[in-house]
């Protein structure tokens, strides 16, 4: 998991306000999104994007499908926007996922869930975007089948989820212990490649229901 | 997975013909094996026990449970003989685990996996004890909830054995990617005794059905 406890960003307001894809009211847009992106395109979204790297590298090379960054952090969200470039599939949500229910109504295709934190103690399994409490927000939010792609190099939190996802009912699939490894061509999220660089593993799975 | 290829053990069939609690032709005891322990209680077998360390031990600690360990070749069921004393709990079987259907029926209550071999090459999947192949015999030898324990070092294997056993409808519980971190007390095959002293992590999962 990324540590983003950052040094504040002193113009984030300003970054934040001029940003013409960034919504931090997104509640109003509930079963709206198709409008709003001006399609019918499928909607893929990530919980958590960071800094933006994924999110955007998807977008660029997937025209045909929308997608949605979502994060907590104004820090993190001013940053990801100073980085990423404008494009029509795109939107940033400031929001706490744990409102997601209230933001999407059966209208979302895939979740990436990518370095998530691992919330380690027992008392926070809760807050993990795997466990069940998550899981039943997803139920909701998931337009007909349930697709959540999850990479994580937290072998804890990557053991919780494969027991929680198949406790839930998803079907896994593609599950690896070194996603480099075994696969060629990977968009990778700024963590990633960090932590990829210094020989460690991803761990990766595909969840459908 | 331990490498097999023992030099030939020139006395082995003297050492398996004087054994008492061996087993070279099972298929006569198919339903009957209560009557072989002579009690009720719960019959735990180990497919591929190789030398016999881990169910001799489990077999030792628990009375109350019968253990049978399975073992394909003659030299390591050999060697296994020479190491383990006679317990009233415990039986060895010689033979291939694929006729295990031949031999249990609907009388097994938990089924240990350790170390088995991974079969890499995907034309040999069906020969990995997780494969579908395989968990369709598993139904028709356990009694009546299906349990399975399972450890490898082998991260492909665990991967796979997740998915199969996910797809097929087991539950999943206490996986951990670092089992002797994790757990405090393990009874260990030989391989896994080296392997560990060696710093490298051993997987775990149960599964239920």
């Amino acid at each position: 998991m990324i540590s983003l406890r950052l040094r504040n960003l002193k113009n984030k307001e300003d970054i934040m306000n001029n940003c013409d894809f960034l919504i931090t009211e997104p509640f109003e847009y509930i079963g709206k999104w198709n409008k709003v992106f001006n399609n019918n395109n499928p909607i893929y979204i990530e919980i958590g994007m960071g800094f933006g790297k994924f999110i955007y590298e998807n977008a660029l090379n997937n025209p045909n499908i929308n997608y949605i960054g979502i994060e907590k952090y104004d820090n993190v969200v001013a940053r990801a926007i100073k980085k990423i470039e404008k494009l029509d599939n795109l939107i940033i949500i400031r929001m706490d996922a744990r409102f997601i229910d209230k933001v999407f109504d059966k209208e979302i295709d895939r979740i990436y869930l990518n370095f998530s934190d691992p919330w380690p103690k027992k008392g926070q399994a809760n807050r993990r975007l795997t466990s069940p409490y998550f899981l039943e927000l997803y139920d909701k939010i998931f337009k007909s089948n349930n697709n959540i792609h999850m990479k994580t190099d937290n072998s804890k939190l990557f053991a919780y989820s494969i027991e929680s996802l198949n406790n839930y009912g998803y079907k896994l699939s593609n599950i690896t212990f070194d996603l480099h490894k075994d696969e060629s061509s990977v968009i990778t999220t700024e963590y990633e490649e960090k932590f990829v660089s210094k020989g460690n593993n991803i761990y990766y799975l595909e969840a459908n229901k």
